[in-house]
């Protein structure tokens, strides 16, 4: 990575590096939405009683290498530390703002596997559900104390992916606490990225040159297909590119709920039973 | 990235990279009962119909920066491509090898909310817990689609996380679906990295900087502690320094399912209160 990117350039002061980040960061979106739930929540948490605030941060942060993007450095966490700290905060007294990774652990979650869903619950014999009853206590006690935290005010949930999303909501948090002084902590256990590409050094990506590299793969690793999609229409329509035609697969738009994976496993299916017979011959 | 490491180095012969890419590879773990698993899978979807089998990958690779990893370059991919694919495929007849990364999108939960648990169900009054009514049928039917398709011996899925896991187990596949020839399909719906680093050229990080490295940042961006631990023995013991003192916090053993965050909370509790007093005088 680039040294100039580095948060901490020994070369800047801090305020210096600090005011970088913040003007190469790309618009953080709905930020006026959280100042207004957070204010809503530092309010609540004040007016009646002068409840102690602790902003907990949980999970690592990416930072975007592509300005659309797919890939990205990521500090990996899980988010351990912050779910249970929140939940030991939230005993003691204090209301939690959880500024947490999309996807890592939540609090009064832990004992559960990770796909608490499919893992969790199984189907009755009238194809009703319930609770595997391993797994009964602790379901139950997530749903119930994660739902009465947040009923009683005094948990406050806002998710985040990329290091500009992270430092941009950490900035609103820290602006809207002012206000409490002293009874305000923040405990940051989040893994934040030690460095950032600035949002305007970041190669797109051409998507005139699709077709040229599914065609480019079928023979370099001898595919019987390749599906080629573009990032933005991918869920209407891709390309099947097989060496001998290119079939545009759209979705069918006049019923609702539909996949562009629908006509797509069809078309596939229906080579590969072609395919199979052929062989057989 | 250094070009030695691409996966797709122009100056070696395809054979000369993969070979190259397994020989560089951490060895895989469980790869006996994968194998286990797979071969139990095709054969039970063989004999008494000669179904067909699809393997379907699918969500992004991640290239591991240090052996004990915390740092990745991740190939970002949701997995709603491979997860729709993978119904749409069961609905055609096909068995499938669902090889998936961790995390991403499962099969028959594409409707529902990203922490399904929390969002999709609610406390009653008698704190049992119920789904909630907009989310009443998008529950059930995943449940019962997902446990309909596993029980009745047509869906296996198998995580991974990095490109080594991934490759390592998509060859573990290729072997096992040998036996039934045409019958096999490959869907790559994974994003898959097109660079690695090898396993024996990843540098470890150094335990013994770590309260060095702790005092540096307390002075750094005047804070009023910071909690240190080590990777290996997160969940047991943490340092809280804060310049005057180092605490070691330690998890209490001689309860189950205690956490070291209890203690950790408590201290960090104390402490605040204390600061608040002293600031009031």
């Amino acid at each position: 990575m680039d040294a100039e990117n580095k948060l901490q350039n020994e070369g800047q002061s801090l305020e210096a590096q600090v005011k970088a980040f913040f003007d190469s960061a790309p618009p953080l979106n709905s930020s006026h939405e959280i100042t207004q739930k957070l204010n809503q929540f530092i309010q609540r948490n004040s007016s009646s009683s002068a409840r102690r605030i602790v902003c907990v941060t949980s999970g690592g942060t990416t930072a975007p290498l592509e300005q659309r993007c797919v890939r990205y450095v990521d500090n990996f966490s899980s988010g351990h530390r912050g779910a249970t700290s929140t939940e030991y905060f939230l005993k003691a007294g204090y209301a939690v703002i959880f500024l947490y990774r999309r996807g890592s652990f939540q609090p009064f979650c832990r004992s559960l596997p990770e796909d608490p869903l499919l893992e969790c619950f199984e189907p009755t014999n009238d194809l009703n559900i319930q609770v595997r009853k391993d797994y009964s206590e602790a379901v139950k006690s997530a749903i119930v104390d994660y739902h009465t935290a947040v009923a009683g005010g005094h948990l406050l949930k806002l998710p985040f992916g990329t290091i500009f999303e992270y430092l941009q909501m950490l900035q609103i948090i820290g602006i809207s606490m002012r206000c409490i002084g002293q009874r305000a902590m923040f405990y940051l256990a989040a893994a934040v990225s030690d460095y950032y590409v600035p949002w305007k050094d970041m190669l797109e990506t051409d998507s005139s040159i699709l077709l040229k590299k599914a065609n480019a793969a079928l023979e370099k690793y001898k595919m019987h297909a390749v599906v080629a999609n573009e990032l933005s229409t991918r869920k209407e329509q891709v390309v099947v590119t097989t060496g001998v035609d290119n079939i545009t697969v759209l979705r069918d738009n006049s019923e609702p709920a539909n996949d562009v994976e629908k006509p797509l496993i069809k078309l596939l299916s229906e080579r590969h039973a072609t395919y199979i017979e052929d062989s057989g011959r």
